[in-house]
């Protein structure tokens, strides 16, 4: 985990950005911490309750990266009376609308940004529309401070190239600074352009006119990563612990007490050029041990069996009591499935660090 | 939630058996307690800290169902010391040979139930395989209390006609019955003859030589078992509740709050007579919307859109900050994303219901 933080931001200096942590994926805070000591400079969240916590320990400068709506304003006036930084974003005039409809109503200037789509993967403005001005107007003559743009090229999850990784990345870039050249040429501020994904940040060959990069699930790398081609499995720095609890031995199968509860029941390396099924089976000390996969699971069981051909010595090579790690597809979704992470410390030590858990 | 319950408790009566709901579905004690109020007779939990924390609530008679191994047995023991009649099952000579000795050790006679493999999905021993003996004998004769045979016909989920779930629901009852009748033929005890799962449960026609029923995910119900045909969306008795935050209008997408998170990753009726993505839609007062489900989702998002055609109108529609509930594909993974319930009483009062996390 160390080593992915250090990665990362050696290359955000080296690109000349600023870097916020997306802290969806960790929900932990000795992860921002680790983060925040190697150089990120505030914090991403995807819910006004992360928000909350991360501003209680410690962390002021949060951008909330999900679109907000009217019924959340009062969450996000209550953090900024307690004195955090919280940026909220809108990709829409009726959003824009009600927030500065709100915050006039209560004497806050919201800062915004506004959301823009690069990719058309999910939400946001596309940056040659004309709503972007009108958003861009609607919060700033609303009262509100308008404090960039920013997006997220989500499909380059879909990838797996480098040059294609490289030519998203740069498709995300130019996207967004178009975006800030229009609000700026229509006489608006737009101090911030804030772009990012862990692929397209780990490919991103420049990143002109970008002020800050944002990216998540590096900290912790998954198999969905490894498939796209930005990590090796030897990055990947979660886990799951597990123990053989049983076989059907003319089936291949060891049964494993990691099932999707464990794993969570993220798929995403399905569609991928290798399907890992529930996640890759390795060594207690982390030695992948090729061919060896979760090939299904149900909620406390999971089933290890090789790729192809079975494995009919699957209860000698893994006898009852045997344990093994499982590198997760997805380590968003694997982390949620926990209360708190055992952290394994340089001097090999075990720390526990609790993780966020709800809304 | 109370309907399901009734219904399942008056069928099993019917049936002439004991019901053991599995609590792994709903991991919350109000739940369990109204599932006991109807007439349930112990418990059924998928791991040890489920049973520690059910029995810490007043819940005696539990049936921890997934194989037991040497590691877990200090706990076992633990609960069983503090008074907890707790059952523990097993499918190899390997493991019952562990719980014999370590009962041994510690003077302790475990209740060890057999685990019989009735449908090939999983774990468990065949019923006429000779190893159902071995582990009679391993654990009878080694001092520990056999207490009879289960199974679960886990396959019973890939159906989805009436008359295949009741051949599914007779296999189960026949091959469990049958691994009764050799142990017992044997010289060993078999008071116990336990078999389930919702579809079979609410499937057999007939249930002669089985002493009890387990079943979990009737409790709530889901778009899994609506597609099997055992429930209709109108007994669905979980939802989440979500906010329009944005749209792509010219796609027919309306962004929800409700992602991956908030669902889960369960994406269990891709390959079901009727996919609804991540979920059906329905209105606060859960009337289905046909036709609308949520197509995507990412963590803390979820395109919501029509099956089909794409609805143009979505944006006038489901306006920004319309609510909407979704109905799960799969109760169990989508209460393991939330901390609580927000449980609607009879009497239109909002409760919340802690719900357990972790292991």
């Amino acid at each position: 985990m160390q080593r992915n933080i250090t990665r990362m931001q050696a290359r955000m200096n080296a690109l000349g950005v600023r870097f916020r942590p997306h802290v969806k994926t960790s929900k932990c805070t000795p992860v921002a911490q680790a983060q925040r000591a190697a150089g990120a400079q505030g914090i991403t969240v995807s819910t006004l309750k992360e928000a909350a916590q991360f501003y209680a320990d410690g962390f002021g400068d949060i951008l909330y990266a999900v679109g907000m709506v009217a019924t959340k304003l009062p969450q996000a006036l209550a953090l900024r009376r307690q004195g955090c930084d919280l940026k909220i974003i809108t990709d829409s005039v009726a959003s824009a609308e009600a927030i500065a409809a709100f915050g006039r109503q209560h004497g806050e200037a919201f800062e915004v940004w506004i959301e823009i789509d690069s990719d058309g993967h999910r939400s946001g403005i596309k940056p040659g529309e004309a709503a972007l001005l009108e958003v861009a107007r609607t919060l700033h003559q609303g009262g509100m401070q308008l404090g960039g743009v920013m997006t997220h090229a989500g499909s380059s999850y879909d990838l797996n190239s480098p040059e294609a990784l490289a030519a998203m990345a740069e498709q995300e870039r130019a996207a967004c600074v178009l975006a800030a050249e229009r609000v700026r040429a229509a006489g608006f501020p737009c101090a911030v352009v804030s772009v990012g994904s862990t692929p397209t940040a780990l490919s991103a060959a420049q990143l002109d006119g970008v002020t800050e990069v944002r990216a998540g699930v590096y900290v912790f790398f998954d198999l969905v990563m490894h498939n796209i081609g930005v990590c090796e499995t030897s990055d990947i720095a979660l886990s799951v612990l597990t123990t053989v609890i049983g076989h059907q031995a003319e089936k291949g199968w060891a049964i494993v007490d990691a099932g999707w509860m464990a794993m969570s029941r993220d798929r995403g390396t399905q569609k991928q050029r290798h399907d890992f099924g529930y996640g890759q089976v390795c060594s207690t000390d982390c030695e992948v041990l090729p061919g060896y996969v979760l090939s299904g699971a149900n909620q406390e069981h999971g089933i290890l069996s090789r790729e192809g051909e079975a494995d009919t010595d699957i209860a000698t090579r893994f006898p009852i009591g045997t344990q093994l790690r499982i590198l997760p597809n997805h380590a968003c979704a694997t982390g949620a499935q926990y209360p708190a992470y055992h952290a394994l410390t340089e001097d090999g030590e075990l720390a526990t660090w609790s993780r966020l858990h709800g809304w």
